[in-house]
């Protein structure tokens, strides 16, 4: 299959671009290196440097053979993008291409503005590129979890059959988001959501938790091959920045009470999850909403769980509560489906003990990278 | 009161401004004149030719003695929108300053791209600009009815109190727009949403239905003082369309089976429901939502009224059935709340037949203006 990767320098966008292109996929990605250029500009560093994309790619070709071809440039230049389209007519477009980092987008006035227009001109126009050039084909956007906030009522797939005075409907599942990013999600998803009932397109709209994890089996134990991966407090997911904090010997920060409750999943079963997506593609006409995560943890599970993997390893690993730099419930009712992905055939990587010291091994290698003044929460969202 | 009105050259910036300059507050205007702008890409002239803005200001000074300040410019221009909010110390921003249009955001790309970046920047922009100025400074925004769409169950303001498998919660109304316009209203509202959680912003959103009329008292019979009044397929609202089309002798085009139902209200009414905010501000970290219009019609309803008070008038009015340029149900279930702003004290102006006569002699002063080849529908949703 022809598929486009928006976005393919990342966190997930290259490990993506590797399995794709492993499983016989003529695979393009496209980046604007957006993550990188805030990394510089933030002072941030990942754990382990990443070569330049060019040379990632060339690195991928002598270990694997296989070819993966790369246009720089950014979605949200229209005529850029859909020369893309033109050129490679993708079967499929995988949109990777946003700010995905909430704090991030609280940190004021211009990286709120950078996301927004981000995050919503990239989608209108992954849309408009998709219906000039073939409206068969496949888009697959990453949505978040987050866009349903904390209700307190069962959390439907992206959807929800309602009952009301008597009279009922089939509706968008009303969402409610905690950051500035969250929200360009729930406006992202509105925004395919349209232009599905309008032009008949293609859309699943994957709702991802947070994503923990290093390595997937393309990489092998070649470093040049590893992720982007943020472990401070702007970029770095959760689990992932626990891990760190377990082999810097700094306590793992838990924000305020640490019972916000989330579904999580390993970075291998995200980019399952996408292939299983594309294999089974949304009908026309269709926008396909998935949960997708593997399983529930408060921030305080998560926490023991690292504190336990890492004595276990000889580790010194404490829990400290601190203040909470973000606006949300601490204490709260989370129950939300995620049958779609199961019932395509998802066979979860849990998050078992033998996991996460794996992730620890993986992070102790690379321990003399860790910039400990990155870690602590700064970014208030008040 | 201190008061700013975003997009003050508009047909409903402009005698909002004056009403609320007549009721002595110290009102300021901004506007970026891209309605004007739009009319000249897309060869469309409103009926009666207004003078520039400053010209109007002037005559509004002439005629009433009342000083209306104007600041041209962008309000998607962060640094020059938080020049003015520091400037003039708003205690209340009416934020009109987006593009309206549905049919001129489903044009194409440019303008699709157009509409979203401008209204969603300009609500980020005004949302941060209070935050940073004055966060008790009320901001009423316009929304539009077309956000919730025409779902099967009833329409209530804002806000739905959900039961879902025995669990209860009070959300946002799930809403699913019919144009790419009025999905960016689903998107500012939830952007200001977001805003007040956090930030304990106080914000009204005015859910409004289509808006007939043309003159307001503060205008007299002066056409200097007249709105910016389009009645062409693009910038023309259905009703004020098919009063001109009865005056030129044009059959009233009825974009399919004309079952379609809406919520009306009168250009005075919206004028009215907007002082009415005013003067009783949302709360502080509250997002006060309320379904602004005063009563619902089919299409087939208002063509009919049209026709009636064309013929009182001597006027030969056909009504046609044309092939509908839109994707939208026509015919569907219908049932709006609408109490909020009765409660407040709206004493509505309803779509009597003198009511029509009066738009009808009115719009026959002007009847040389009328361009008839800027009618007829040609924007298609597909």
């Amino acid at each position: 299959m022809r598929i486009l990767i928006l976005g393919g320098d990342g966190y997930l966008g290259w490990p993506t671009a590797m399995r794709l292109s492993a499983l016989g996929h003529e695979v393009t990605v496209v980046d604007n290196f957006l993550r990188r250029l805030a990394c510089l500009e933030q002072g941030l560093e990942p754990l382990i440097p990443p070569p330049p994309l060019h040379r990632r790619i060339a690195r991928w070709r002598e270990s694997s053979g296989q070819e993966i071809a790369l246009r720089p440039g950014d979605a949200t230049d229209y005529a850029f993008l859909l020369g893309v389209f033109r050129e490679t007519r993708p079967e499929a477009v995988i949109h990777y291409a946003e700010q995905p980092s909430a704090p991030y987008s609280m940190l004021g006035h211009r990286e709120a503005h950078l996301t927004l227009v981000n995050n919503l001109a990239s989608t209108l126009n992954v849309a408009y590129a998709v219906r000039e050039t073939d409206p068969a084909c496949h888009l697959i956007k990453l949505g978040t979890m987050g866009e349903y906030g904390t209700p307190n009522i069962d959390i439907e797939e992206g959807f929800i059959e309602l009952e009301h005075k008597g009279r009922k409907d089939r509706l968008l599942f009303p969402r409610q988001a905690g950051s500035l990013y969250h929200t360009t999600k729930i406006q992202d998803t509105d925004l395919l959501y349209f232009y599905v009932r309008m032009w008949g397109l293609r859309v699943t709209d994957l709702m991802q938790g947070p994503v923990y994890g290093l390595l997937t089996p393309e990489m092998g134990h070649d470093a040049e091959l590893f992720p982007f991966f943020n472990y401070d407090e702007l970029f770095g997911t959760v689990l992932n920045r626990f891990v760190v904090q377990a082999v810097a010997g700094i306590p793992l920060t838990v924000y305020g009470k640490g019972g916000q409750t989330r579904g999580y999943l390993n970075l291998v079963d995200t980019i399952e999850c996408v292939r299983l997506a594309l294999e089974r593609p949304a009908e026309a006409g269709e926008l396909r909403i998935f949960n997708q995560f593997t399983e529930t943890f408060t921030v305080n599970e998560l926490a023991e769980r690292v504190q336990q993997a890492g004595r276990s390893l000889g580790l010194s690993v404490e829990v400290q509560n601190v203040a909470n730099p973000r606006v949300e419930k601490e204490e709260h009712y989370y129950n939300p489906m995620h049958r779609g992905l199961l019932e395509l055939g998802l066979q979860p990587h849990l998050l078992t003990h033998d996991t996460l010291r794996g992730m620890l091994e993986q992070t102790l290698r690379f321990q003399d990278n860790i910039r400990r003044d990155a870690i602590l929460p700064r970014t208030q969202w008040k």
